[in-house]
């Protein structure tokens, strides 16, 4: 029944435009693809020229071409909404692994500051609306809408697995996937900028430097008395703003992916919670991390624009506190993978496009730090002064390398091996029965568990067949509660496996550690800028061009394993 | 069979060191993976501070981190011919799509060309070696003595499925392909570098700005007469040196795909070349192609650097000329599009970790031409200068774009549709029996057919047994060729299908054309450089940044898509 690749009953009046069946599936991969990465590049172009101070090129063009991308995601959702609610509901296919409860819930969130920050370019242009172009007033209103209406498709349509007019679908998901990522470029753009900006007038004022700063402020004054809270605002919701498109474009991905897939329904099931017991030394750890990492963050940057001496210290500082958290982040990755070792499962080969997107992600977007890391290894070799933090600059850069190493392969291997666990509690099928022996002689016979269900199918049985788009429960129904065997319910809770334990609270260590890792360089400690090291081996331009793409990219790595790491902590 | 995952029997000394079913599969892919990537980062640190002239970061530091990487190289690769040679030869299995003959011939005529290439290093360095390092003369030793040994490696165990020792063997494969990947990217830095002098000197030359010239000269005389002569041949060589490298880990890096997989055997059979009747259209163009490419590159080397009136027709001589080219090579694409679309097949779904690289390679490769085209393109739009070439820069970086779009559809339809055409001419079992009613009728059933080979297994049964791990033929013997129907083995040659001939034709010009536009930039023909429109939008920083990235990667597409537009000449 998976391989149906008809489309469900619709109205007469739509004769098919495309014939799914016609045209081949990886052309049509191709085609989309094709088309996306050349929206971007445009973009991309269009960036470009505007960093170059080009008069002929300005922000506006920039924010009418996002404007217009936008409109037509618009539209094409609305299409898409328009025409699934008239399909028959029940006949969409969904895939559970495609997002969770959650990774939802923080993009709301997300969107949420998004919409803050749309209200505060509003007002900023409403100020200034005398002498700026009314692109600057209608790009904050088209992204708001935009934003809005993405949260609710995220909600309600991104499991969905696309079988019917899947050309022109296609198209429509790429261009989304890429109008995000067109709007996180353009925001990392921007925020880099500022920083530099920053760091320029910074170090002219110290007298290092004499660097032409370039001001954006518009030709006229400002007829309300917010603007320039509202400018400086801004720049604190930047990180969200850049976050949120950035997942959002993943997300679309993964449903771009899925689009004319069959699925496997037997591993497409959602897995249960697990219970949280035993959670001490992780959160612990975790909490004290995250508060050691906020007053760093305070002292850093209050001390670092003060005298040299000053600067000097904020910078040893910093890197001592990195070198800490880092050892404890090694440490707990590699007892992670050292108890994986000990007790040795095969791993979940099948096919999965949300998880080999989750690895692929976290590989690539650990590339960019890692390179960073190595220029600052050949900077500290090669450099002829002294400041006080050369060797733990170098120590601080190897342990970056050897973390990102460490971590990915603790979250790639516990993405891949969650199956096995989850079907033992789902499924209640030991695959081996031996440890289970005291409960399975408890536990009637499983046929007898499945044909009591089918034979009785009771409210609640009913219940989770409507929902089954929701869980993805198709298959069997539900034992009631009362039904489980007291064995199988409580064995969990009463023996507790001990390495299971270890595993959550070094996954809850983790999320905490990454989200201080985040913290820091989101919110302006960037010591590879203030550190003059590798700006004396590789040169002010090349280095500075390093850090606007390595830096966004270690944001994301950031984030992501902060979701990845979760979705381990919830399935462990 | 297939699913076997023991290593061969191998000399008891050997106590396996790492046992394959204990360590899953992924991490091995991610823990070699990592460590690949990190190779390559180091050196593109060290790259970026040679390009920055920092005088503690020298060329001699990338060489010798390159030599010490191909001795670790040469090391492993003697490891695995030792070991593969003690094991039993018949047991290794091969992937047959893995590379073919002419790649492989290909590739040894630019190992020989890398070798002259060595050799002219080895006689620059004895002419200077008063004053320059030891590592510029002990670099061109080891860089020849790895080039040999990995022809050898990859004319005789390229195709090796590698199914023991998996973890090791990861390793040394990955390194392999980074090495390879390494020496490339400092191939092409050197290249970009000496481009990049060649064009100061000649802007200055014109009066145009007052550029830095490095000068990379040594600081003694020439012992020898030959010296200059050495070092500007070097330049004319480089292009190959870079074709091979890259070429060499892209082969490497399905090899390490293929480690530790089990072959669908079914699909892993060598294919026979279909006959080359009816050819004339498409050679004769392509020919034309070739021809005029070689006059346009004499014309506009030897008038680019004259006054500004010849310069600038120069460069619209070259835009007409590749207007014309890609015109001819997008509507080649898209009639070959248009034929698969009337006749409707299938694809090829099955795995072939060569083909799905080939594709992403074709991909991942054009993006970097497509982002130089639309920077033409916003350069163009918001210049205020009238260059006489304004608009058919224009309309060629378009071009450019649509034509890559075509011509990758193209290659990958034609890699995916190969399947059915190879099976019904290699097993004579006809997907659509009642186009081929008359051979069917003459044909003998087809499990006479074998069980005749098994009951009377002669000469030709046994030959073929014995080169089983050439052709990859295990499973059925092959019929006597007297044993073939007329009917079959003649029709395609009575009867040549029109379609496959026109097919045939358009991969012919399409390789021609392909071969032209990667010789004029190879060989010094980049009017990017040189028309000044992009310059003037992006500023002469960040566009000779854009094109240092872009050249390389177009110069890869063009090598690439003739080695894939070859594969589909063959099969089609």
């Amino acid at each position: 029944e998976t391989q149906s690749q008809k489309c469900p009953t619709r109205p007469s009046t739509h004769t098919e435009p495309v014939r799914a069946s016609e045209y081949p599936r990886k052309n049509a991969e191709i085609l989309s693809g094709q088309y996306g990465t050349n929206l971007l590049l445009i973009g991309a172009a269009l960036m470009l020229a505007i960093a170059h101070h080009d008069p002929a090129v300005r922000e506006e063009h920039l924010l009418s071409f996002a404007s217009c991308l936008m409109l037509l995601q618009l539209l094409w959702m609305m299409w898409y909404i328009l025409v699934r609610e008239r399909q028959d509901n029940t006949r969409t296919e969904r895939d559970v692994h495609a997002t969770t409860c959650w990774i939802r819930g923080g993009l709301t969130l997300l969107a949420l500051l998004s919409l803050i920050m749309d209200a505060f370019r509003i007002g900023y242009y409403v100020g200034y609306r005398s002498c700026v172009s009314a692109v600057l007033g209608v790009f904050p209103v088209i992204h708001a809408t935009h934003t809005i209406a993405q949260v609710q498709f995220l909600w309600f349509h991104i499991k969905d697995v696309i079988k019917c007019y899947e050309t022109f679908e296609r198209f429509g998901v790429i261009h989304a996937v890429f109008t995000n990522l067109l709007l996180w470029c353009s925001g990392v753009m921007s925020e880099a900028e500022h920083f530099l900006n920053n760091h320029k007038r910074r170090l002219s004022a110290l007298g290092y430097q004499n660097l032409t700063i370039e001001h954006s402020e518009p030709n006229c004054n400002c007829t309300t008395s917010t603007c320039s809270m509202f400018s400086s605002s801004l720049y604190y919701l930047y990180p969200f703003n850049i976050e949120y498109h950035i997942f959002v474009s993943a997300l679309l991905f993964v449903m771009w992916k899925n689009i004319g897939r069959n699925l496997d329904l037997s591993s497409n099931r959602k897995r249960k919670v697990t219970k949280t017991q035993g959670l001490t030394l992780g959160p612990i750890l975790g909490l004290l991390a995250l508060a050691s990492t906020i007053g760093i963050l305070v002292v850093y940057i209050t001390h670092v624009e003060k005298s040299l001496q000053m600067r000097q210290s904020a910078i040893s500082m910093f890197y001592i506190y990195g070198i800490v958290m880092l050892v404890v982040m090694c440490c707990a990755g590699a007892s992670g993978l050292v108890i994986y070792r000990v007790n040795h499962k095969p791993l979940d080969t099948s096919k999965n496009p949300s998880r080999q997107l989750d690895t692929e992600l976290l590989f690539s977007s650990s590339i960019g730090s890692w390179f960073m890391s190595w220029c600052s290894v050949v900077a500290v070799l090669s450099t002829h002064s002294r400041p006080p933090y050369r060797w733990t600059n170098l120590i601080y850069s190897l342990l970056i390398v050897l973390e990102k190493y460490v971590q990915n392969l603790f979250i790639i291997e516990s993405l891949y091996r969650q199956q096995e666990n989850a079907e033992r509690e789902n499924q209640e099928l030991p695959a081996a029965p031996e440890i289970f022996s005291v409960t399975s002689s408890l536990a009637p016979p499983y046929n007898g568990i499945i044909n009591r269900a089918y034979e009785t199918p009771e409210r609640v049985c009913v219940a989770m067949e409507t929902e089954q788009e929701e869980s993805g429960q198709m298959y069997r129904c539900p034992r009631k509660p009362s039904e489980v065997p007291m064995g199988v319910g409580t064995k969990g809770e009463e023996a507790p496996n001990i390495k299971r334990q270890i595993l959550k609270n070094i996954a809850v260590l983790l999320i905490m550690c990454n989200i201080s890792l985040w913290i820091l360089p989101a919110f302006g400690c960037r010591p590879q800028y203030d550190n003059g090291l590798e700006q004396e081996t590789f040169g002010f331009s090349i280095w500075t061009t390093v850090l606007n793409f390595a830096i966004p990219l270690n944001l994301f790595y950031r984030m992501h394993s902060v979701a990845s790491l979760f979705e381990v902590f919830r399935r462990v």
